[in-house]
C-alpha cells in the first residue's frame, strides 16, 4: 500500500503512528528514519537493544577486535616499522567500548532526535496492523499502526539437532567473550566460522575449525578456500573439512561469572568417529530468519514460506526487510531493503530491490566479493570468461606489505561484455569491491572499463591486470 | 601512420626496430611490451636506468619509505595493539631494496624476456625517423625506426631563476636520503613536497615548508589542503605559506660521500624578508617535458610548444607520451596514453586518449582524486550539485582508528546525474578511489550509483553518505 507523506492520516486513537517496525537493527532504523524524513511517523517495537544484531553482536565487536589484528600482522611483515602484537585486556576493552558496554542510550538518542519512537516489548500481530507489545514485566498493550507494518526482527542462530540444550556458545559469546579458551571447537565454515578463529586464535586459543563440506566459505571462488584456509593455518587454526558432529557432550553447570549456564570441557564425536574435546565450542552454523514469536497465522501470514524468503503470502500492509526476509543476513543488503521501502511507503516510485550484494569477509588475507561466481554464472546460463590474476605482481599491493598472498577475479558475460561478478582475496580487498559493483549496477563494460585509469601506486591497479587477461572481450 | 601488424615491414639495414621508443620509463616499457605483442618489434633508447624515473627515483621509494610510517601511525591511535615506531635504518633499506639498489638488471631481463630491444644512451633524432645514439663513450651511431618513433623521456625538474646553479636537493635525493638531515627546508606545496615533508619529519628532519601559494596542494577541492596541513603540522612539520625564496646562499663544497657538490648550511631569503636557515633545501617547484637534448628542430618540430603539450606539429612518425607529453606527470598516465597508442601502432580503432585522470596523494591522511573539482566544474560550464561527508561518521572508517580525519566530495552535474569528479581524504582513500573514475567513465548517474550497494563496515560506505546528501537529484 505505497502512500503519499500527504495523504491523509487515518485518525485512530490506538494508532501510534503511522509505520510501526518491529526489530530495531540496523533494517529498521533506517526504515524508520527514512519514513519520517518522508512525513509520516514511525515506531519501532523492541525487545532487547536499539541497535540490533550487527551493532552489539556481530559486525561491529567482531571487526573492532580483527582491524587491530589486521594491523599488528602486517607489521611482522612491514620492514621499516617495529613488529608490534596485540594486547589482549586493551582489545577486549576496544571491543567493549565499540558496542557501547551493550547500553543502548546512544541509539535511544538517536531516535529522540530522528523523531522515531520506541516501544519497549516483543512484538506480536493480532490482527491487521494490530500488534501486541508484551514487556518483560508480563503486561501487555495493543498498538495499532496507521498504514504499514514492517517485519525487521533480524536472524537467530541455526541450530542442529544434535546441539540443541547443550551449553555451548553462539555469535554473541564469540564477539562478546571476556575470557579466552584455552582449546576452543568452532562448529562451521562460513565468514562467522572464520572471523571469529581470526580472533580468537590471535587472541591464544588453540582453534579447531570444524566444516561440514570440502571447505572454508566453499560458496565463493574456489582459490578463496585456498588463501583463507593458509591464513588460517598460518594462525595456527586446524582445520578439519567433511567433518560433522554427531553427538556432542558437556557436564552441566552454572558459570558464577557470566551467570549463566555452563560447564566443563566439550567433548565431540565425529562423523570420522573422532573424538575430540575442547574448553568451549562456538556454533556457527548459520542463521535464520526470526519469525518465531511474531504470531503471523493471526494475520494469515504462513511463517514457513516466509521464512525461505516467499513474500508472496503477505498482505499490503505488512512488509519484511533485512535478515528477517529470508536473504543473505547482511546489514547492508538490509539497509538497502528498508531504504527502498521507505521510498515506496513515502509514495516513490523504485525498481527491484534486485541488486548484486557485496560480502566482505575480515579474514587474513581479507575477501570481497559481488555479483556471481563463475560457477554461478554457467549455472545461470550465462557464456563466461574470466580473468584471474595474483595480487603479488601488483607494485601498488606488495608495497603494502611482504609476504603477500592475494588474487582476484572478474567473470564477465562473454556476449555482452559486462560483468556479471567479481571477487578480490587479499590487502584492501574489502575497499576494492565497491568498483566492482559500481561496474555492474552501472552496466559498464570491459571495454569501457579499460579507460577508468587506476593510480598508481595503489592496490585498486589490480584491474589493470584483470583486464589485461581480457584484451579479447 | 597506423600499420596493422601482419603488413609488410621496410627492409632497411639500419632499421632496428619498427618502433623505437625513447625512454624506459612505465609509459615506454608498456608501449614496447605492447607492439610487440601485436607482432612489431620494438627498441627502447635509455641513457639511465631502464624502469625510468617511477621506478627509481619517484613513485616506488617515496611508497616504500611512506607505507610503514602510515602503519606505525595507526598503530598509535588504535587500541588492542602495541603502539610501534617506525626504525630509520630499515626503512631506508627498504627504500633501497625497493628500488633495486639503483640496478636495472631486473628490468633488463624483462625487456628480455618481452623482446624489447634495449638500446643504451642518448636519443638524438636527425631526421625522419632517424635517431642518433650517443654513448657516454663519446661514440655515437644512427638507428632507423621502421614505423614510428615514440618520445617517451619523462619529465625533470623545474628550477626556478633564484636556485640554478646552487647545489639543492632535488626529489632524487629525497628519495635516495641516505642521511636525515637535521632541518630540511621544502620549496613547493605540491604531492612531492608533502610526501616528502612526511617522510622526512618521520625520519627525525624538522621539516619546513615554504609555500608560493595560499594552500599546500592548492588545486584540490579547498578541504584538503585544511587536513593536509593538519596532518602535516601534527607531524612537526612547519608551513610557510604565500612565501616565495627571493635568494638562496650555500657555500659550496664536495661531499665526500655522495661524489657531488654539496655545501654548507644553506640560507634563503623570502618574500616575507625573513631569513631561514637549514643542511638541507629541497626543491620541490614542479616538472617539465624532458625535451631539451632531441634536437627536435631537425624534423621541423617547435620543442616549446610541444613542451605545452601541443602536439599539432608532429609529424605522422613521431608520437609522444607519458610525462613528455605535457599533461600531469603520473606513471598511470603514461601507461595508458602507451596502450592507447601502441593499439593505433598495431592498426586497431582507439577512442580519445581524454579520461579523468586520478591521482594519489600518500600523505597522512590520504589524499585521493578523480576528475573536476566544484571550481574547474562551474569553470568548465557544469551546473553543479555536490555533496561532502565527514569520514568520521563511516562506521567502517571509524573502526580503522581513532582520532580519525577525513573528508570525501562528489561533483554531480545538476543536469544529466552525471558524476564529475570526486575527493577522498582519509583512511584507504587511495583505494576508495576507483569506484568514483568507473561511475565517471562509465557514465553512471546518481540515480543508478543508488543500487550499488556497498558491504558494512568498510570505508567505502562513504559513498552511501555522500548519495544521501544528494538525494534530490
Amino acid at each position: 500500500m505505497p502512500v503519499s507523506p500527504d495523504s491523509p492520516t487515518q485518525s485512530q486513537d490506538e494508532s501510534v503512528a503511522d509505520v510501526i517496525v518491529l526489530g530495531g537493527g540496523p533494517a529498521g532504523e533506517v526504515l524508520a528514519e527514512r519514513v519520517v524524513r518522508a512525513g509520516l511517523s514511525a515506531a519501532i517495537v523492541e525487545h532487547e537493544l536499539l541497535g540490533g544484531e550487527c551493532s552489539y553482536y556481530a559486525c561491529i565487536p567482531s571487526k573492532a577486535l580483527l582491524r587491530p589484528l589486521q594491523v599488528a600482522s602486517t607489521t611482522a611483515h612491514l620492514p621499516g616499522v617495529e613488529p608490534t602484537a596485540p594486547i589482549p585486556d586493551a582489545l577486549l576493552r576496544r571491543r567493549s567500548d565499540w558496542v557501547a558496554h551493550y547500553d543502548d542510550a546512544g541509539q535511544a538518542r538517536w531516535a529522540d532526535k530522528a523523531g522515531v519512537k520506541v516501544l519497549r516489548g516483543h512484538a506480536r500481530l493480532v490482527g491487521e496492523r494490530q500488534i501486541e507489545i508484551h514487556q518483560r514485566s508480563g503486561a501487555h498493550h495493543t498498538v495499532t499502526a496507521g498504514r504499514a507494518v514492517v517485519i525487521a526482527t533480524g536472524s537467530t542462530p541455526r541450530i542442529p539437532a544434535v546441539f540443541e540444550g547443550v551449553p555451548v556458545w553462539d555469535h554473541r559469546d564469540a564477539t562478546g567473550a571476556q575470557e579466552v579458551p584455552a582449546r576452543l571447537m568452532i562448529v562451521g565454515g562460513g565468514p562467522v566460522a572464520c572471523e571469529a578463529a581470526t580472533w580468537m586464535s590471535a587472541l591464544g586459543a588453540q582453534v579447531t575449525l570444524l566444516v561440514r563440506g570440502a571447505d572454508v566459505l566453499g560458496d565463493a571462488e574456489p582459490f578463496v578456500a585456498d588463501l583463507v584456509t593458509a591464513g588460517l593455518e598460518a594462525a595456527g587454526v586446524t582445520i578439519h573439512t567433511f567433518t560433522e558432529v554427531t553427538s556432542v557432550r558437556r557436564p552441566a553447570g552454572i558459570d558464577p561469572g557470566l551467570g549463566r549456564v555452563k560447564g566443563g570441557a566439550v567433548t565431540v564425536r565425529t562423523s570420522e568417529s573422532e573424538l575430540m574435546e575442547a574448553e568451549e565450542l562456538l556454533l556457527a552454523t548459520g542463521r535464520r530468519p526470526d519469525l518465531d514469536r511474531l504470531n503471523l497465522e493471526s494475520v494469515d501470514v504462513d511463517a514457513a514460506a516466509l521464512a525461505r524468503g516467499d513474500h508472496s503470502g503477505l498482505p499490503d500492509w505488512l512488509h519484511v526487510i533485512g535478515d528477517a526476509a529470508g536473504g543473505p543476513a547482511l546489514t547492508h543488503l538490509g539497509k538497502y531493503q528498508a531504504r527502498q521501502l521507505a521510498a515506496r511507503l513515502s509514495g516513490a516510485k523504485t525498481t527491484s530491490d534486485a541488486t548484486p550484494v557485496p560480502q566482505v569477509v575480515f579474514t587474513e588475507p581479507q575477501v570481497a566479493s559481488v555479483g556471481l561466481t563463475e560457477a554461478q554464472a554457467r549455472a545461470a546460463g550465462h557464456s563466461t570468461v574470466t580473468a584471474e590474476v595474483d595480487f603479488t605482481d601488483v607494485p601498488g599491493a606488495a608495497l603494502l606489505r611482504d609476504d603477500l598472498t592475494g588474487r582476484a577475479k572478474l567473470v564477465v558475460d562473454a556476449d555482452t561484455g559486462l560483468v556479471l561478478g567479481a571477487t578480490f582475496v587479499g590487502p584492501a580487498a574489502g575497499e576494492l569491491l565497491h568498483a566492482a559493483t559500481v561496474a555492474i549496477v552501472g552496466k559498464v563494460p570491459v571495454g569501457t572499463l579499460r579507460h577508468a585509469v587506476v593510480a598508481f601506486p595503489t592496490a585498486s591497479e589490480v584491474w589493470l591486470h584483470l583486464l589485461e587477461k581480457l584484451e579479447r572481450v
